[in-house]
């Protein structure tokens, strides 16, 4: 990836200009919904990306904020930078208003722009790239969640607004147009991997997370991984067959979590008859056989591989088959705003189409140091309590994702695009 | 007052109008906030009781919903009239914007008028004009809401912002422009009452809610009640000598909500040093010692009031006294947007200002019947666990309260203008 | 009612007996039982109740606490006497032990005798006498509560433990030998009051809590109370046509109560076919239709009142026709462990065999006055979101209950021996 | 670890015998109390330990349950065989009485001595011997949490009772005789180790629970560990310098925790000036500056580690070292009832004294198969949101624990006897 100076200030401006397309179907009133604590307003993640580029990189230039006030309802969860606006409350910031966002938007990057133009060539600026490429890789992760959020507020309404016409997905050539009782399932082949002393993690110069460093080597035994996503059919096989009321399918909690909700399918989806039913980005429509199940919780993965005769792959075991792909695959704006079936046999969907549960809790690497100061609370300190999840989804910007990218949520969450893959030992 | 056909019709708009004025300051964003369950946004508002007419006026003469699938979404409390959204989701509701709710109120208004139109000459619709005012008090009642709901809202965000400008405070000669720290606070005068046989509750043809029938009598003991509420400079006095801390003075359920919450003041209000700090519709301000405190729970008003060595009054109590006096005070649109001290030596602020808890919980009076079908939901449904309030407050429309007129809330609750009068026994 | 003083020592004796003999039962692993915050173990009423005589009677005669540090686990709410074992745990007091319960029992006894020896020869001790009546009545309240809670405690026990053999019910002439298919129902007769100007309340020099005084008039509308309490019969029909599926039928809190948990029949009770069964303080049995319907809240009274057409009594209206009557019916000892049918005409069962819920919240009578001290604490800082109940129950100790009583709970209690008699107006 | 079948017997009947000697200083409402859902009363560990070897050893041996309706009791979590007692309602079970479990334990001791006896005779009940010692470890952990759960319930009477009395700690020649005021708190050393391809999980025949299975291959970077456990003097360190409010050492999650719970110290444990005083199985007493801090959640354990500058180990890392050491250390009646110094330079106190909090999330082993039918729901289902722990506490039966072993709680657990051993990267 090349990160010279002068593509930094075209890529600031392309992730920025995203953001704005991404928010302009959404109505003032859309953009301020939030259905629970998990997800924020639309308004406030383009304000909340904005503050980012102004407490991290302009403060620390002399440049001080333009409404100092605003820290305090933008500042997402650095304790380090002081009290915040409750976050379950953030849908309770009528003012400041979308108009004074995106007027604030022009002016953050009206300032931005003097301190990258020329960044390459300014040797003693040299520090400030990386901090640059976390901002923009800050603002990626964003626009997913824009979109994962006002799905899951938009679900709440009966009325099921569609965020995007379901013309949009009229793609020529792509799966989606195939309808769905025509859609045979491709058949899931077994990867085999030898294992054995592997690296993983990132190294070199290019831009990663703290989390994904440093690289390191890691043992792992023979294995398989499947080549391609959990598919709705196999979704309707493990509901038809009792799958949500088969104890010994489930962990523990996982089983405590389906009693506790009177669950029935993954998030936004329903049986009708013999279809399965999703709302989406584009509205309800079913789903064809052959795409892959989403919206699963990890609980939901984790009981459907044991119910397929299976397991979730460790990160490791993931990670280790994916360095040897192209980054790839069904991601923001390169197809249509829902998930889409394998083409071909495979190894398939590792990148894009849908985030993968994998069996790892989320924890440091050996020798993992965070940054110094406020920025180093982006990552470390989420390490407990979660599960790892691999390799973007279609709803991840183009460019964003990596084979050794780390996501991370916890195992009952749902309203992200998560799906999961198989593994088994060899 | 006089119901005539033709008054109904200008009544009709007028109210209309009132809540579209009402509404006018605040964006789309501002009227989507929900900050409780207790609370609705002005959106909501706004179309809930448009929802009203087009069900209870419009569809039974044979007009059909406009949006069939909006009574979901505005249908409050109604079991009789099918489900309806979560009451605590209502700001999940960006669609219907609030621009298409304007065009609903406008279309409906359109059907409402013929209907209205010299319904005095149609003998045979009689009965639809006890409908009609129902369902304009049932209007009124939602514009008080829905401004105590926006203020709500805003006490969330860190900006403060104000309804209305300060500015709109000033009217000429109104008390509120005398400094706090000029403000003497008028004596309490005792106004005795010998009690025995009187008659409470509403009768006659003027329009009242079915709450407040049938007119029966009841037995007063000897009392007397408070020229004026209790006002910031008493609060002061409880305050500063640890009445919150104070476990004799409170209801045994009242002592442990100010434990749970850690109360030190009334809802918006602070001590700042000597001065008591409130957060209204105008922005922060300082409250004048002669003002009457607002903002009070049950259990407070009933705290006070032991301090203050009396009591609350019954209701009866209150409205015997009432009964004798016009209905006059500061209420909505006469006068500033925050409560003003009374004027004179009373009786004074029984109409108006702030509404007055009473030692009264809310139950049916002897006699009392519903009305048939979904509209008997209106009132009856909630004769428990609720105390009655009486007078009004200055968010009160004017014509809209009465002496027989019982307001009734739960001990706990504080976002309405709520005050407390003192009585004692004679 | 006579106090003198030797009756006094005798009814003091008598009273602690009774506390005992009804521990007896059960072991110290059975009184040691807590199933919920609003119940207490049998071994702490045993030893709430000597606390009190400890602290109230022989404390302040000079006679320090035998163990000082006992005063934080048994006093119940008195906020005046300090901190104390949150209520939520008293069922992990398992030390002391019952075997050091019922030592201090005995000692408090022997302290206690001395002073109530003679008290009717020492004037200067006249102000102790209506202490001692009210650690007696509190006694005997706690008897009350000391069954209703270990009840409660069984019936979360999967063997179904019984207090009592079921042989101790077969008193001979007892209507409980019949069995219930044969008893046929007992025709319910409306009792006409003409009302008008009546007085209710205590006075006089009998004990009475200070809730009941001051005595006062009271104007009452024409009205009907029912003859008997309402049957299993009815409320059969009410399970069979529905009533807890029928929002008409339920106040808007009772809805939701009965939707949140679930609720088909009251508690302790559930259809089996025709026959409904109840669990009670000798297990398993079935309900025969003329006894009455009892372990029902407020919110099943009330909706069973409006499906049969009927209403609630106020409290005034039901004390003006117990007035007239000699308290006298199915108390304590008097008959079997469960609630049993009226016998012949009626009016029946106004004292003993069930509470029966009013529609009159529980509020302060005019001129209510609560004593100085901690003592005050006893009734008057409850007075807010309960509902009195009147008569007594088949649990309710001998000469404990009056005409003038005021029982009080929230509207959702149901452990206690609680049913409804019906009222409508004349 | 020799497991012939004659041993076999006579170490059923040793751990059978252990448990009723730990339960004998409790009386029966003792050992009913239940203080948390995670804990449970003394008795119904007792029960659950006998319903084991009925349930999983004679039932399918074609001995039928003596009291087959105790099944529904005494079951703890296994789906497979049906219903159960809710977990937070144990101490609801005063029925059956401790002396009907006594009795029962006898019965059930006398079936299963002829199973026992001779066993290594019968080559066709080969199978038998992993569920006879899956039995006895399953009763040894029971036997800790029994202490753990009963000191728990004790922490919430203010009567402060012992388990034990203090006196029992005088064992001549602990370190616990030492005054607290005089203990130098050991040096604490770093073992360097030079990590690379290390064997970790359990091979062979001797007992070893599914979770350590299978024994495979793990990477370890160089690393170094603590010789000690962290110490009382380190934690008064950590709470002096304000560790308990310092955001930038909690992981976020460990942040809420200790927000929500105001938390300043750790379980059963405060300041008193310069005295660290914490409630034990012997009541209240001085810790001293070299004992071990224990009663230390994940996220309190994260923490001070982080404040020291150093980093928990890998459950990998720790078990590489344990493995070079003999499995001896302050265990189940082999010290006093509190954990000790450490004595010497160490490595110590890797078994017994305190389970040690690992970064390692429960998750299987490679290759991990759970066993089949009720008993696969031993461990394998909890491998969620729990963090492993390893080597063994005070209270941990002797014979016990294995370098291989893994326990795992939540990362909030407290009431266990849990501390911190630190390690950092080479």
């Amino acid at each position: 990836m090349d990160a010279a100076p002068k593509t930094l200030l075209s890529r600031y401006l392309e992730v920025r200009r995203r953001t704005e397309r991404l928010a302009e179907p959404l109505s003032p009133e859309d953009q301020n919904l939030q259905s629970m604590p998990e997800c924020s307003p639309v308004k406030w993640h383009r304000a909340h990306t904005t503050w980012f580029f102004e407490t991290f990189l302009l403060g620390p230039r002399g440049q001080p904020p333009i409404h100092p006030e605003w820290g305090f309802l933008y500042n997402s969860y650095y304790e380090a930078l002081g009290p915040r606006q409750s976050r379950p409350q953030r849908s309770l910031l009528s003012r400041p208003s979308a108009e004074e966002i995106a007027r604030w938007r022009r002016q953050i990057d009206e300032r931005m722009a003097p301190l990258l133009e020329g960044l390459e060539d300014r040797e003693e600026d040299a520090a400030l790239i990386p901090l640059v490429e976390l901002g923009l890789a800050h603002e990626e992760q964003h626009q997913e969640l824009l979109l994962t959020d006002v799905l899951n507020a938009f679900s709440h309404n009966a009325l099921k607004p569609a965020y995007a016409p379901p013309a949009s997905d009229t793609v020529p050539d792509t799966p989606a147009l195939r309808s769905p009782s025509d859609a045979p399932v491709s058949a899931m082949r077994w990867l085999p991997q030898e294992g054995g002393l592997v690296t993983r993690g990132a190294s070199g110069d290019g831009f990663a997370f703290d989390n994904e460093r440093p690289a390191h080597r890691v043992f792992l035994q023979p294995y398989q991984l499947a080549s391609r996503l959990v598919s709705v059919a196999e979704l309707k096989a493990f509901i038809r067959e009792g799958g949500y009321h088969t104890p010994s399918l489930w962990l523990s909690e996982g089983l405590e979590w389906v009693r506790a909700g009177g669950r029935e399918a993954p998030l936004y989806g329903r049986m009708e008859g013999e279809a399965y039913v999703v709302f989406g980005l584009t509205g309800e429509r079913e789903a064809g056989d052959d795409e892959p199940a989403v919206h699963l919780s990890f609980y939901e993965a984790d009981a459907i591989a044991t119910f397929l005769g299976a397991r979730l792959p460790t990160e490791a075991e993931w990670e280790h088959v994916a360095q040897a792909l192209p980054v790839e695959g069904h991601l923001l704006e390169s197809g249509p705003w829902h998930a889409t079936p394998p083409r071909g046999p495979g190894p398939s969907q590792l990148f894009g189409t849908a985030w993968e549960w994998t069996r790892s809790a989320y924890a440091p690497y050996p020798g993992f140091r965070p940054a110094a100061g406020a920025i180093g609370e982006y990552n470390g300190k989420f390490m407990v309590h979660q599960q790892v999840l691999r390799g973007g989804s279609y709803l991840t910007p183009p460019g964003h994702v990596r084979a050794t990218y780390r996501n991370f949520w916890h195992p009952h969450v749902q309203f992200q695009v998560t799906g999961a893959r198989l593994a088994r030992d060899a």
